[in-house]
């Protein structure tokens, strides 16, 4: 999906709803078997109870490699169901030297033909333009992300700047607004407002709304710009957001409800 | 394999040698099929070449994704293939918010039951600690690396010292030299001493030998503490020493000159 596709996705649907599906076997409701299989089931209902309210579906690579083999296939099987009418992400951290970087698009773009693929910056130049020469294709680079650990290193204060503020800098000279992204957490809204002043243009893949405590409504008021540029995603929030029987119905509520409260921002 | 055992089988086999196996079916001699089940039956044949003069495997795991599922069975059967007399190494770059470098853990240590898994450190403390939860296995962050991106962000000046440092030092500071190595470049020579001086006890896993130029000699006389403290990686150097019906033989021979050249420093 391209960016003239993706931006006419979201204006349609009126939202910018990424539903992450970080899968755990050990928290699927009673019914389903704790297994591949009973997460393939899962990832479906969610997907049929969710279709009509995001925009983009993003699969979390660990909660399948830890399944094995069987996992990995569930993750083909998963992207096969959601069809090419949403945005898909891996969302798999990926990055290496440059033969390697090379395997892990061929991995994700050609063999399991996903949209985009979430990388890390640590290694530099060579670790990201791999993934940035398939066309029609996204590469989604980590800026400041949601999670306690950013204040380690993405927050270091490097020559007057921190980190993150060096990698959307560096990182965006190597692509572009229509093949690269960057994570930005929903946690970080006090930092939105400068990362969009730096990244005018590209969009942002935002985690963290929902079982992270970020704000969607302040997130939209800050980094929203002239083409949304905005994926919110939330995993648990809908996932888990009933364990028994009416999960599905649950999920479909609650993406509803984000789905609702981004259309007033739009 | 724990650092006892690790350092009685360098001691024993008077080497420090790990073999990468980064195996790209386009690259398989050609009486392989250039299939997953090609890439096995190469890494069997180079396995049984090399056993006696290395002490690890490194499974580059992009090569692996980019065949599919399958790929990620192949990964399985190599390790399987291995056995325990040897230190595994999963050369994955993983790393992510805390719940999904657990599920990346439990992916690695408990699913494929490697040893070690490469780990990168951009998101910080709660993208690695999951990892050193595990007894007996090893986590090996990235440091500085061998490839020419490794000036773009691992060099950049953070409050006077280059982020790489402040990475082996915080990084250090959340495990042991029991659980935690780094990855240092065998391409960054220059550093060794300075780099050895922060982590005096650590382990390094250094690629960047053979196809990327870094010298085994210089490294060695650099980095090399009382408990030798190196894993030198070496992959193309080996795995394609000959593309003719005599790979595995020319790849033991390389194999052997590199073990013989390390029983000297030793």
């Amino acid at each position: 999906m391209n960016r003239t596709q993706l931006i006419q996705t979201i204006r349609q649907k009126r939202s910018y709803l990424c539903v992450g599906l970080d899968t755990d076997p050990q928290l699927l409701p009673v019914s389903f078997a704790r297994t591949a299989e009973g997460v393939l089931q899962f990832n479906k209902a969610i997907i049929d109870a969710t279709r009509s309210t995001c925009v983009a579906y993003k699969i979390n690579t660990a909660f399948y490699e830890s399944l094995g083999a069987h996992g990995w296939t569930v993750m083909e099987k998963t992207v096969g169901y959601i069809g090419d009418e949403h945005f898909i992400i891996a969302d798999a951290k990926r990055g290496d030297i440059g033969n390697t970087s090379y395997q892990y698009a061929t991995a994700f773009f050609s063999q399991m033909n996903v949209d985009a693929i979430t990388v890390s910056p640590y290694m530099g130049e060579d670790s990201i333009k791999p993934f940035l020469t398939f066309p029609d294709k996204w590469t989604i680079v980590l800026g400041l992300t949601s999670n306690s650990g950013a204040g380690d290193f993405e927050l270091l204060n490097c020559d007057g700047a921190p980190l993150y503020e060096h990698v959307l800098r560096k990182v965006s000279s190597w692509g572009n607004p229509s093949n690269l992204m960057f994570v930005v957490g929903a946690t970080q809204a006090d930092s939105f407002t400068r990362i969009r002043s730096i990244c005018p243009d590209h969009f942002f893949l935002v985690p963290g709304v929902g079982a992270q405590g970020g704000s969607l409504g302040e997130i939209s008021q800050k980094a929203m710009n002239k083409d949304v540029g905005l994926l919110v995603n939330a995993s648990r929030a809908i996932l888990y957001a009933s364990s028994e029987a009416d999960f599905a119905e649950a999920a479909a509520k609650v993406a509803e409800k984000y789905q609702a409260e981004m259309s007033t921002y739009l």
